[in-house]
């Protein structure tokens, strides 16, 4: 099942306008997706986020495995009823988090075995399992298990880890008997140009319905990325749609979908948004500053969200003084109103054939 | 200046129904103003606030005079600019928090001085002052300053606070100009008859705009209240509104509204949602509890509130078991709704003629 279709690419770059067919609805890709990890994007109502603009919610397999439990969610209706969410939903396969937030017990090539991070219990993850899981949560897009690496890796160390994602891709594949679902796969590699090559030949092999980059926005640079990110695209199938996990700021979004990404998630929006941070066109506010203290100015002059249609930067710089739960709640709207916007803006000039030119000067702007 | 008006009593109680016009609209009476302590009530977008049907919120003098400050306020446009909340906000005038919350300094006829909580430096406040903050922020009802006592003070002590509390309120009045704010008196007295009858009949031949009952609510119980609420009442014009302030419990509005009140805030539905504590019409529910774990039911039956058309009890739990900022923010919204509901109901009963009989059930039913 492939249900993306290309509206149009830029002539100058290797962004594509798109749409993706889910059994929740379409995506107009390049997308953005909010991180709702363990089934609620936090502070925010499904409400808030659909008039923020969002059409597509990620949630962690991770997360929502140790809490409440996958036969947990199947007894509420499923991620969707959870979530009270009723748009497209992307799951992760756990993969990274087993990586990144528990302690790994044992790792080998028929799986993993680590240790929760809310109890310590010890818990088997493999390919089957990550897919079964997917399938119970009932996402529209589930994704492979994957073997993440640190930045900087060894270059053995790199390739058995490369090997063991294509390996877990195959079983993932065969695993996956949801027809309402897309299966993706994640390449691997680095920053080694070999590496990224042979995982994305061998997954594109196996064909899936989307294919993700992981492993990348952990460190290597903005420049090492997006020349990761456009070496990579060029080997994935123009007709499959391509997401790059956990990337990132604005300035990173605009440089990939320039080669030729349609999809990205990331908890910048919302966690900074909880920490006071907001992002403008004009660059970064820090409304804990008090400089904005008596500001009567919105948090972006011209932003038609919430936030900013209805409250100042001083009451909001107050809301933050005084722990009030409301600043979090207004600037993670805004944030994430702020990322909708740009991804609107990105694909109304893609549309338009003027992408290349706008992003050049925004890259020249901001970066 | 007094814009209320009677539109109907109950044959078989003290209770009325009516409506109080301030400059930015009316409040239906009996009339439930949820708590926005320091300009936002916690947890709650004024879009949700409205949506639940809330139609005039209180504010914390005290907690806006330490922060932001009254200057800020003003520079910010005022209060209900602050807030973003177009309805009537009646503020308290900082006397029940000094007593609450502060550690005390001074106290002698002229005011009090107390170290803010915040961060200890001395404050002064007196009847002048607080009218003058008041009147500064720009609320809609302002209260007279009065010295509240603790449940159970000796006579002599009581005595001398209901004295304090008539002075004030007479500097109160010869300092209020703001011809489009209401300003009330607070009778004080404890649960003493006599002291209760002086305190009022003082404070009415001083012409207010508006009379609340204080120092009730703080632990001399729901019998002691309601027949010291009943006996006050009875001494007020009939032509004034009457607030009972920070009471209360579902139960004990019901029947300070059979004895002739008009108005109520509390902090109890905002801070109950916000610890997983649910008002429905069977009881109260606590939503982290286990059973409540695969449950598909919203957390009331029949509520029309976001959170029960949106939400299961299953869900809820999950948001609170996992500290997701969404669990508090749901039960707000249906805790405030249900006290707005509540409010309608005992509206329509009193509009209806069946006042008496239907809060006899309920009282016998829930108490």
């Amino acid at each position: 099942m492939s249900d993306y279709r290309i509206l149009k690419t830029d002539p100058n770059s290797q962004a594509r306008l798109g749409r993706l067919e889910t059994s929740h609805g379409e995506i107009a890709t390049p997308a953005f997706m909010p991180v709702g990890t363990g089934g609620t994007v936090k502070g925010l109502t499904p409400q808030q986020l659909r008039a923020a603009g969002a059409d597509v919610l990620l949630a962690n397999t991770y997360h929502l495995m140790l809490r409440p439990g996958v036969e947990v969610v199947e007894a509420l209706g499923g991620l969707h009823r959870l979530m009270s969410w009723e748009g497209p939903i992307l799951t992760d396969s756990g993969g990274y988090q087993v990586f990144s937030l528990s302690q790994l017990v044992t790792i080998n090539d028929s799986g993993v075995e680590f240790a929760s991070h809310v109890d310590g219990s010890r818990i088997w993850l493999d390919a089957e399992k990550a897919t079964d899981i997917q399938n119970r949560l009932g996402s529209d897009i589930a994704m492979c298990l994957d073997q993440c690496t640190s930045f900087g890796v060894e270059a053995e160390e790199l390739k058995s880890a490369v090997d063991r994602t294509i390996r877990w891709a195959k079983r993932c594949k065969q695993a996956h008997s949801n027809p309402n679902q897309h299966l993706f796969a994640v390449v691997q590699g680095g920053v080694d140009a070999e590496m990224r090559s042979y995982c994305a030949k061998k997954l594109v092999e196996l064909d899936f319905d989307g294919y993700a980059l992981g492993g990348l926005g952990i460190g290597e640079g903005h420049e090492k990325m997006t020349a990761t990110v456009r070496q990579s695209t060029a080997l994935l199938p123009e007709e499959r749609p391509r997401y790059l996990m956990g990337v990132g700021t604005p300035t990173d979004i605009i440089a990939a979908v320039g080669a030729g990404i349609d999809m990205f998630d990331c908890v910048l929006p919302t966690r900074n948004g909880r920490n006071a941070f907001a992002f403008t066109r004009n660059g970064p506010l820090r409304l804990r500053n008090s400089v904005h203290i008596d500001s009567t100015e919105p948090v972006e002059q011209g932003c038609d969200c919430y936030c900013c249609r209805h409250f100042s930067r001083g009451a909001i710089r107050h809301f933050f003084n005084t722990a009030e739960m409301l600043g979090p709640i207004l600037l993670s709207i805004h944030n994430v109103r702020f990322y909708q916007r740009l991804m609107a803006t990105i694909r109304e000039k893609i549309g338009s054939g003027e992408f290349y030119g706008w992003a050049s000067e925004e890259l020249e702007n901001h970066y």
